[in-house]
């Protein structure tokens, strides 16, 4: 019988899902934001933020995976990295498995939140935090980027909450935020977002990748289906070197060897389906 | 506020889904399945069975494009067509876009059914069901297969419900189903099947997918989010001949050209990023 | 497995109750409402009023006793009986048992509504909409109140939705209509109104409850359990005669057996009961 | 938004309801049951075992008190009295008024639960575990009262989860059971069961209320709503000796007064009406 404790979760103004909660590790309010971890049945350990499943024990590879490879893997050398969010420190997982980064900075607002994911989601976070590559800033990401000097960074990745999911987000999903990636990235550099959801929320979705477009000479969009989500979730890379985006799925599969990176999911020809397959932007609800 | 009618579906043991209903067109009991026929809000007209959201208007061409243009398109010429379920017509809809077709036999088991879908699923159907080139039989789809001749059938489209939601659809799942199929396959042959879930629904995936393995030579898994459904829906194209399962984008834009086919989606990329992407098959639920 | 159709109807900002639909039988709007007619599993069939139960096949038979026998038995002689609202035609059921009664005023806004309850709802009204004694009026009850001449009726019974549940129902219950039913009750008149739920809507009770106590010298408060309300649903009496609202449990049962009135719950125990329990005006949400 | 952590109960087969959850502060596993203390939006601090709501902050006074001074009131001097369940302490607390008891001896089985309670539940329980009077004892309650010698107690309360809610509490619904309560129970004594509900599971409540009957030669049946538990509470008072059970509201009202007793519902006339009503068991789903 479903009952008991339920996480009831609007994936759509049309469409709930609810989850089975087992154990309620924790439940607080930050400064920032509302957050949960829980033990979902069948989906394990979850971070919930504003209401909002953010990763699940279950998928989560799916979803870092996803963000992180992709913009990585087309990068020729990615030495020096910016992730701003990725709270659950998976993103940074992911992105030191490229032996040839030498540094990461992830700027994170919310510093009581990375306290509670580095005690309750090792599983995510398989100890990353720990990693002296690593120079953890608690801030706000708006404020890193715009104040940085440029040329910092070879990859940038906004692992981000969604932006009609809260306020804290808004902004860098804006024309001047991507202006400012611009600046702190290096030739040949790559960045890349989440998105959202462009079925569901396309006007959010449309917005993020105008103002991309308004600063980048090359796009590239993907989606991928992740679990407990309800949905497929949307990135989009972007760089102003069109040979960054431009990786074929044997020279994906060489680097990821060169680079000693093991994956579950991501290998060259993911690579390349994701970029094929076509995103669905739907304006229309009945 | 999320509240009057609503659908409350299973997506997995683990997770529902909620829908909300404008308006009930239909709510019966064939001698077969429970089948209701509603306009939900944002998804507009759905087809139900046995509680399970089959269709709907919003997202239907997402599924039948995925299910019908892969097989039909990497077979060189198809011209008789076999079409197993699909009471909605889409599946038929799609089929005969393409010009070569010359034949398509439809066998439902569900006459009732039919009946109302060529009622109320008009935005599906389209009026394919009036096509010359059909021929309608409402009897039982494994019999139909068992007792046709060989050689009858360029491709066989196997639109079926879930095997684990209902106990008509299971022996459409058997090895000796797949042998009645590749009996009355021509040379150059495929067939497809939609394969539920993989992620979700591992085992019921893995038996089919076994099955389809020992009867055989050549088999491809994809798989496709259909937003209703809550989940990336798996298909499985299967044939005797290498050459129909090895289309390039190319040549598959080129048939759809010379066929006159139009889609909303599928087009030579989206084939290819299909059979690129990698399904996962999760066995293992926390 | 609680699933397939679902009611899911909000009890309280904090509370909402799902009932299962086995099938629908109506689902429409009429100028003044959205109106469902559905058969329930477990609760029979039920009639739904802008996403609110109104009644159920299974229990409405608590609501309509405890709704007209208090003001109908209290009442020495009563013969002429005004009710508005109680579109179901169960209330003037429970009226027409009162062999002295000689004539039913019935006036409902909503002509298209009692079509679809006579059409549906037999069970409920069981024939009463073909008394002789009925005048069925198809207009605003405020209106036919205010213009109708003083002194024409012996009880009036005010079967309507919540005050905070529709528009329609707000002038019901305001201090110039209870002026108005004074002004068109007789000597020994008396007045019943359902009241909501004092528990959960505390202030549209309280107000309710304020208005009748301007206008009537006597009044008395009672409530009592309807399960598909998932609540106490409250009703006051009101008259200015005082011996009107002071029967004894013995005098009741004698007036019902006299008037020929079979019921399945209220007696003389219950009507007392009803008066002495002490109903709960909860202002304290925590 | 009604979204985020939430309560879905079980009403009936037919029926769930879903209560908001605040903030989660114990979610356990004793040797027993499943324990859950929450803060529910409404209804303030609760607690929840095997996914049954128990207690409400917002509502525990209307269950307690209809529990407990029905049988304390009626009989003429209570001194010592047995509690059986009833880890909230609310039970004891009301028992506690009654300035003629001179002590108290309360037996539960889980006492983790009541280490649990005495932490979380300050607000029902309010310090009544600190009384002198008390004697609590961790242990099997059907044990307690059949070892216990005859003649030690005017007044029995067994305050129990429902027999169909849980297999603990079955045998403490039994025949052998009642007749071991009849043993203790001195000249006078006065026994009282919460009953589950009437309505929607009468098959649990006519066994539990013949099983009763059997063993005393009186008996008396009453119910209450309880918000939080979306019905009807049912009870069942039972005495050998009739004048135990046959208190006038004027005399009730002055042994509270006698003994000090202050209430927020409980009073002669509420005792009265209890009595009076007639509850409903109900036999027929449709």
């Amino acid at each position: 019988m479903f009952k008991g404790h339920i996480v009831l979760e609007e994936v759509s103004p049309d469409l709930l899902m609810m989850f089975r909660i087992r154990n309620v590790l924790l439940n607080t309010r930050t400064k920032y934001q509302e957050v949960q971890i829980v033990d979902l049945h069948g989906f394990g350990r979850a971070l919930i933020l504003d209401n909002y499943i953010q990763s699940t024990e279950l998928d989560e590879y799916i979803y870092h995976e996803t963000l992180v490879h992709p913009p990585m893997t087309s990068h020729p050398n990615p030495m020096d990295i910016l992730i701003i969010g990725g709270s659950e420190g998976a993103t940074l997982r992911e992105v030191l498995k490229h032996s040839c980064v030498e540094r990461v900075v992830m700027v994170d607002i919310d510093g009581e939140l990375i306290e509670y994911t580095r005690k309750y989601l090792e599983t995510m976070h398989k100890g990353a935090f720990e990693s002296e590559k690593l120079r953890l800033v608690i801030g706000d990401g708006y404020k890193y980027v715009m104040e940085a000097g440029p040329d910092q960074f070879d990859v940038v990745i906004l692992d981000l909450t969604d932006p009609y999911s809260s306020e804290i987000a808004k902004k860098l999903y804006s024309v001047e935020f991507y202006m400012g990636i611009k600046n702190i990235l290096r030739p040949y550099g790559v960045m890349v977002t989440q998105a959202g959801n462009s079925f569901f929320y396309a006007d959010a979705y449309l917005e993020a990748r105008e103002n991309i477009r308004e600063v980048f000479d090359n796009l590239l969009e993907y989606w991928a289906w992740i679990p407990s989500f309800g949905y497929n979730c949307n990135f989009i890379m972007a760089s102003d070197y069109k040979e960054s985006l431009s990786i074929t799925p044997d020279e994906a599969d060489k680097r990821l060897s060169k680079r000693g990176v093991e994956t579950r999911l991501y290998n060259g020809d993911y690579h390349m389906s994701l970029l094929k397959q076509g995103i669905i932007v739907n304006r229309e609800f009945l």
